[in-house]
């Protein structure tokens, strides 16, 4: 028997119960609630024959052993941000236990390949800013050294969040004991964009997480009086950011899958009577091919020293962070495509805006791919976050049969 | 014997020493150090044959009475905003003393018109934000019951302030008993902008005061993730509004000496992670002729508009404030420009975008005229305010010049 797609709906349901409120769910990682979520994750365990233990970072791992030890793991995370939907992440680990339970069935306790489900601890960094600290641990990517001083709004530091949970800041990298014999990867997720809405598509196959380049960009010009200045005169710090936000779209315009994003723009003095003397501006820019990523940025540059001189104005840029492009693996990309394609009259390939825990994987080599679920109005993190019941089941149903191929291509290896 | 410019340069700088620290002038109205400043301005009278009062507004009238009733105005302002500049305003207060002591000395004490002096209350509003104070309640235009509770930075209202320099707020409309017999009004300033340096010319005939339209502009658009969110299904109020940054540019260009400004934009969210989904802005667009500024404000809100259906926005304004401009007297303008070409090789005529206590006068139909000096830099409200010590002599010249043949003018109605 194949997993059934309602047990999935019905256990999303039960977690929203217990661990939502009427703004949202609140399975904000490190606090009771997101571990009353993890108990009764625990609790649907009981009847299966698997074994349990959270890993050195919190991750949570559940294992059927196989008759190899080679090991598909299945993954997403429990954890939300503060009044967050009833899909993000959640919907990941508990399509991922339903596959698990079928397999189960199936092959009567010892499928051929050992499956592994893992809950990633803290994907959204909401309460300490700090995204895929478990997925990161467990990649040897952490940054623990700088992160465990992060305070949370009441003041409490991470490092004794994670003490509080029982986890040993100092230890989190042993979290890379559990890459042993993995042998590929695959997370259902919510799209959190309007891309498969708009196609009128239910499933994507995901071919990557995009490179970012995140920058400040400060404009300096002259602060003068708004009356007396003639428009001849001035050094408008503001025009020149005004011309780069609009060419950032020509830029991205360039690329298929190309994102430019100005989202912050601060004005000094900031008031009705001064042409702006200085402009505080962001620019994050995301693509998943490097080389793209790379030509977008420096274009960028050129183009914002273009306007500055232009304007008269002078421009300097900061790094805010960056990542690079993370592909998936091509040859289960097809598989999802496949697997797709047997639900659904029609797949689509796209890569993956924001980040996630399947990325920290994939940059170890282990094959990995992921899989989108339409979302309406491409809305996340918000109690509003939904996504059809009909394509729930669908994605379910693709999502075990993406298992299984995979299963079959790690036994033919 | 005309006025001596070098009386009114050894007076700044005798007022600078008592007012000013390290920061800058600190007449600020309302305040101790005004008062300091109105009580070193008094002791300068004591030799003169004058008559000195207090109206009900604050301002400070100096009466030479001359063969007829009907006065000649000279005047500005002896208050500063905080960390002010050594000539804003009290350049023309002084140029008046000392013109009007030139009068007294070579009239014998009785010149044929009253001549009389001004020095308005509050002309910045630097400490409760509502400029003109003084000689807008001369003119009948004040707005007491609106302003009498703004508060200044330490939480005083304007009205205790006013009681405390011994004014009662219900009665500064009494200041317009000191219309009665007012023939025309003359003030010199600096000109606060970089017209005058840019051209090389030291003085100009202000021909008025521009008029100003200033609106809050807000663009709704929609709050969405910036990588998952194509840029093709974006409704970014940022590039709404930064199209209307540059297109105010070309819509003041239409016109010499319009000035449109965009001098405040702020982002919502406004974090580097997310499209704009609100963009507030705002705009002073000033222009001497009605039709004119009519013609700009309805164009930017076309404008507006049109990049708001372009960016799939919306878009709201709201009135922040505004005034008619203020166009001076053609016969007194002509007289500022004679005065102007027999001290320097030429002169020019140019529109002020700052408003000024003038405007107030001309508004009551008082035949009005300005003179501007040339500003360095054109920077004004900061402590490196400056004027080349020979244009300021030549201003004085100049001025004390422009009285003499107003006065003839008035004798000859």
């Amino acid at each position: 028997m194949p997993a059934n797609p309602q047990n999935v709906i019905a256990n999303l349901q039960e977690l929203h119960a217990l661990t939502a409120d009427d703004h949202g769910a609140q399975r904000v990682a490190f606090t009771a609630m997101w571990t009353k979520a993890r108990e009764w994750f625990a609790s649907k365990l009981k009847k299966l024959p698997v074994e349990h233990h959270l890993d050195a970072a919190g991750n949570s791992w559940v294992t059927l052993a196989g008759a190899s030890p080679r090991a598909l793991v299945l993954g997403s995370h429990l954890d939300s941000v503060p009044n967050g939907g009833w899909l993000d992440g959640c919907l990941g680990v508990l399509t991922a236990l339903e596959v698990l339970r079928a397999f189960a069935e199936d092959f009567s306790g010892r499928p051929p390949v050992t499956i592994r489900l893992v809950d990633w601890a803290d994907e959204e960094g909401a309460r300490f800013g700090r995204s895929l600290f478990g997925s990161s641990a467990f990649a040897g990517t952490h940054t623990i050294a700088a992160d465990r001083s992060r305070i949370d709004r009441s003041g409490i530091t991470l490092e004794d969040a994670l003490r509080g949970c029982g986890i040993n800041p100092d230890a989190i990298g042993e979290a890379a004991v559990e890459r042993e014999n993995i042998a590929a990867y695959l997370e259902l997720h919510i799209e959190q964009g309007p891309v498969l809405e708009r196609m009128g598509l239910p499933l994507a196959a995901v071919t990557g997480t995009k490179g970012v380049e995140r920058h400040a960009i400060v404009f300096h010009g002259q602060e003068a009086h708004s009356g007396s200045t003639p428009m001849s005169d001035r050094r408008d710090a503001l025009a020149a950011a005004a011309h780069l936000a609009l060419e950032i779209r020509a830029i991205a315009g360039k690329h298929s899958d190309s994102v430019c994003t100005m989202g912050s723009v601060k004005t000094f003095p900031g008031i009705v009577t001064a042409v702006v003397g200085r402009c505080e501006t962001t620019l994050d820019q995301r693509d998943l091919d490097p080389g793209v990523l790379a030509t977008m940025h420096r274009e960028a540059q050129e183009a914002s020293r273009r306007f500055a001189a232009q304007e008269h104005c002078t421009v300097e840029w900061s790094k805010i962070w960056n990542i690079e492009p993370i592909p998936f693996h091509p040859h289960l990309i097809s598989l999802c495509e496949e697997a797709i394609h047997e639900v659904a009259s029609q797949s689509h390939r796209m890569p993956s805006g924001p980040l996630h825990d399947a990325a920290e994987v994939a940059r170890l080599g282990i094959p990995t791919v992921m899989m989108f679920v339409q979302s309406l109005k491409g809305i996340s993190h918000n109690k509003i976050e939904d996504t059809r019941i009909d394509d729930l089941l669908l994605a379910v149903e693709a999502f075990d049969r993406l298992a299984v191929k995979t299963m079959r291509w790690i036994e033919m290896q």
